[in-house]
């Protein structure tokens, strides 16, 4: 059994695009000589038995696209408005911490591929660079996803920095304060190397001496759930910005209702990737209940098992505006830097542009129900 | 990695019927042996990762057959009437394009089976052989698959070549505008080998200039479905023939049941064999739906995965007047040329035969949806 | 490939229970070791693809049983009455043909082990030894099962020397026209060998010359199909003899609502062991609605994928008054003779007997849908 | 084949946490390597085929938890009440017999770690120590598992023995009357070995001389099922103690609906571990019909197919107010003896703790079904 991860392993990512890649998601399976296997443990795994993550992909199968003939889609596009933003299409790049597991440059690769394909970035308070050179890199969209810090005033310093690099809008992460590799990481001997630091949180105070737990007390509920992020934590931050602040980490109808009238911009339909709770379901099968749980035309962005444009559109289809993509981007990132990043992008969103072809959508608000039928499962 | 298809490693089809051909579907492992491997990946395979070329197949197993007792099926028979045209059995030969990557006579063979076996054949815009040849080879019932050329004139220049060879009726796709290999035949290295051209096409005007594409501007939606096929299309050949037309790819009850009223003789119920959108449902389980939506005794013909008899049987059941066979002609024309298809059909034809028999059914007309089960899947 | 099956190749029978035999069901294993394989393959095989004999199996991992408590079953027993026999318990040996395949002294062995268990045995037409001699060896429970023959004359004559032996029913098979060996047979170089012949019909007459075939007839419907038995031949036959009648080979409900009223004494829903329709349903998918579409008292037997007592359990609380073994029957002969079928008798009837003090039963008539419940398939 | 159990063969249990164990499940991997091949195969299987022991873990898969946002757990705790007894968790260990058969200390060391973890142990009839010893190691919470003896008289002097030692409740097991060791177990040759005496029963009284059978009767009916409990004796029973009495072996929701008003203090929802009806459906089917029939209140305990703390959720969410564990109980007693035991429940009750605060439950109370959503099966 391997005690440590060796970053160096892994061949340097090419600096061209690799001619095998056909499809978005053959970058899922080139990363695997690109990642070293335990790092790769860590990026591919969830939590636990990895359920969670295995439903978000298989549930795009539960679906099927319905083609249409003789539509005309000359004049089609991809086009969206987010939060006031206008963005060319609907493929964003999802928070991911620690990307110099994969790559030297980490972040700023990534920026760079958003620049070049007009997309939307998120950049994670756990990147592995500072935002500030983040946003540098990065196109006119930028968001900055944002943990609770143990002190309100280091939360506040993260806000402010994103205000004055440029961030379009914030990106509050809710359903992660309980985690912990998956069985399969914790089994390939991965342990987070020292070069990964979370550069944004190098400065931060000291967390509070907390009360030691008391006999009878628990790890969980009064240890490590203390932790966890309430609704005055939430009422606050929004009171603190003017920025755009979108809610990450809705799994639940009731709990989609109740923030849809928080003063957040929209809501992220996820589970974390199956990172946090194993056993939790697919984001997919939980998306239609939240988009009927929600206002109609409020803003719902998807993630969870994204791979393909014919994922985005059936995510879309089922109630998402646009969909965020995480593991995806890590792989690409693995392989060829913001080259690769940029090219999975592209990819996904002309399949997805394929996809609308073949239903015969021209616009985004065209992708609807009615567009899939429930697959024949045999 | 194969990076060119070698069309000489494959033996010479037989000469005779391979004994150990005991179904029709048995042409289908049979034809591994005959078939270059890149070549086969290119016909086995549908688009993208298969999905739905594998949904065609699988789909057939969500329903049994219902045999019945003490029915007298002495006088029974397989006739019907199509488009005026009277047949001796419900199974066509689809149009299949490129037939030189199996046979070196190629389309000439399968024409000479459709005659051996009273079989209505449709032959392909890219058929390997002139279309001319193939009304030549063929029996009295033969169609014409068409594409829409880039130019009108060259459209109407097959039409009349077709109508002045003898064609009874005109197939017209709609459903092909956006077409690549599967994954499987990319990665098997497949190319069209020079021998297989269009031998229709050769004398077609060059496609006009058309405008570049504009920053900004998709591939997709700018670029390649400028091509696809508008209902403005659909008319004006309508209105350039007298024979019967029949429309193939469609999918989704809506087109179904506007497109019955456009003029058409009958619908082709089909995804292309899965070889356009990766994602798009079986054909049969889009079936039933499309019949209801037509007139009671519209013509509607199916194609998608059909192998047996009772896969016929079933189709024809849940509401196909008849079925097209695609890659089991391909694959016993790769076995044994015209002897091999002709077998091929008799077989699936006593197949059908034998199914009607146990379900106590005289004629085709009797093969009705209460002939079926949805099979206990366990 | 074989050519021909090899009789000698296997080792003889055992004269003892083999102590590794601990279910019924374990015979069907062991058998592997005493049939010759390409009799085995005719022997396990169905019809085609082995479809419907592999959904006769799993089509009883649907169902679940209901254990009970503080039932007293202490005065529990399997006695039923079936046309006016009364049978110590519901295990019938159905009729198997061509049992010189397996062990020399062919059905006389079954016979025996018949009558040490106590069991009704229906003797086949198609028998490797004469009836005579089978009804001399079994014990007073014995039926004969009838397949109508070309000429009436000499269907009769099988009637009137079925009377004369002493069986006390007759079981007529209306389902089994159009009959081959699976594909698995045939592959495995399956034919009939010399040694099984039907030795009840040595003495038939000659089939009378059928008329040929004429240009455009069918082999199926004008060819085979005119030897299928028709209603006039039912109703010839019930005029015939005064011995029960059992009809086998009913899998619809309608037929069966109208045969309920010809006059016979009972129905044996079966799909011949998946050895005519490849594609047909299990016996058991169709048996809850059989049992619906008959008066509720009207005898029902079950034929088709029992080889445990929890199998009988749930055919007999499905519908079925008992249940009828047929491939498990052959595999214990190969293996032991009278003993092996014996024993695979004892082991069936006390594993029914202990599902019903499961399930609280104390008699056949407890035995009821309200004991299962739907498998959660998972 | 073996045919016979080695005890010799395995490793000493280890006498530290082993450190590859990071979630509870774990121990069942482990302890292959600590159990003889065939003792496994006893403890692992449950009868015949297994089915009904695989369907206790699948059904599992059939249930997700929905994760919550914002709530507030700190108060956290899974305290509960059963029969007037407050434990500190909802995580008991069900009787096991014959612990000695994987650790030499055997239930001592079990009971070592109930103390140690503050966990209700139930105590097995046939332990391989005396219950007296077993009172000794173990805590405060305490409960007897309680099978009739043939003679009254020894059922009453184990219920004394019991009330004397201290043990708070009795739990009686009426669903166990057939058992024998699963055809897995069997085949590999599993004998219970000498040193697995049951010791409760060393002086227990020689069974009385039961008639011998009769012809004709049944070995099951007129034999074992002489010994069934019986409604006089889960009566006379609840009249001869004061001692709270569950119930234990109940799968359907007639049974449980009666014996919910017998005079039981609760009843245990149980197919006993599939050691008996295999084919029996999972103790998770039927566990909300069962909650359902009885007063929403009267408590229910779930023992079947439980591995995690989130298995724990998802019963105790279906209707359970506890749940037993069996199966991993002994795995962790063979790997690690008590401290293993006590490492098992350690994890599993953190890993129901962070189920809990992901779904947003502060306390066992508000675990209710609308925590769950059905698993999308893909």
């Amino acid at each position: 059994m391997r005690t440590e991860s060796a970053p160096l392993q892994s061949p340097a990512p090419l600096d061209l695009i690799p001619p095998q890649v056909r499809a978005a998601q053959d970058y899922e399976t080139l990363a695997t000589d690109f990642i070293e296997p335990a790092r790769l443990a860590y990026v591919a795994g969830g939590a636990g038995h990895d359920q969670t993550a295995s439903a978000n992909r298989s549930a795009f199968s539960a679906w099927s696209m319905l083609p249409r003939v003789l539509r005309d889609v000359t004049a089609g596009h991809t086009r969206l408005s987010l939060a006031n933003e206008n963005l060319a299409h609907p493929i964003l790049l999802a928070p991911v911490a620690h990307q110099r597991l994969v790559h030297a440059r980490a972040e700023i690769e990534t920026a760079r591929a958003a620049e070049a394909t007009q997309s939307c970035m998120v950049a994670s308070t756990l990147s592995s660079v500072a935002l500030e050179d983040i946003a540098r890199a990065a196109g006119p969209h930028k968001w900055f996803q944002l943990y609770f810090q143990p002190q309100r005033a280091d939360t506040l310093g993260l806000v402010r920095r994103a205000e004055q690099a440029g961030f379009g809008a914030l990106v509050v992460t809710l359903d992660a304060t309980l985690q912990a590799p998956s069985l399969r990481a914790l089994r390939a001997g991965f342990r987070m190397p020292p070069e990964c630091v979370a550069a944004n949180l190098r400065d931060a105070s000291r967390p509070p001496e907390l009360p030691a737990l008391q006999p009878g007390d628990s790890r969980i509920f009064q240890g490590l759930m203390r932790g966890a992020p309430t609704l005055q934590d939430l009422e606050w931050l929004l009171a603190q910005t003017t920025l755009p602040v979108w809610i990450k980490g809705v799994l639940h109808a009731g709990d989609a209702a109740v923030l849809a009238t928080s003063g957040a911009c929209g809501l992220i339909v996820s589970n974390h990737g199956g990172r946090t709770l194993d056993g939790a379901p697919s984001s997919l099968q939980m998306l239609p209940a939240i988009r009927a749980a929600v206002p109609s035309r409020f803003p719902l962005l998807f993630d969870g098992g994204v791979r393909s444009g014919a994922d985005a559109f059936k995510a879309i289809a089922l109630g998402a505006d646009a969909v965020m993509v995480g593991r995806l981007q890590v792989y690409a990132l693995s392989v060829a830097g913001a080259l690769g990043v940029a090219h999975m992008i592209k990819l996904m969103r002309e399949e997805l542009e394929a996809s609308m072809a073949f239903a015969g959508c021209a616009t985004l608000e065209e992708v609807r129900a009615d567009c899939l039928t429930p697959a024949c499962m045999t």
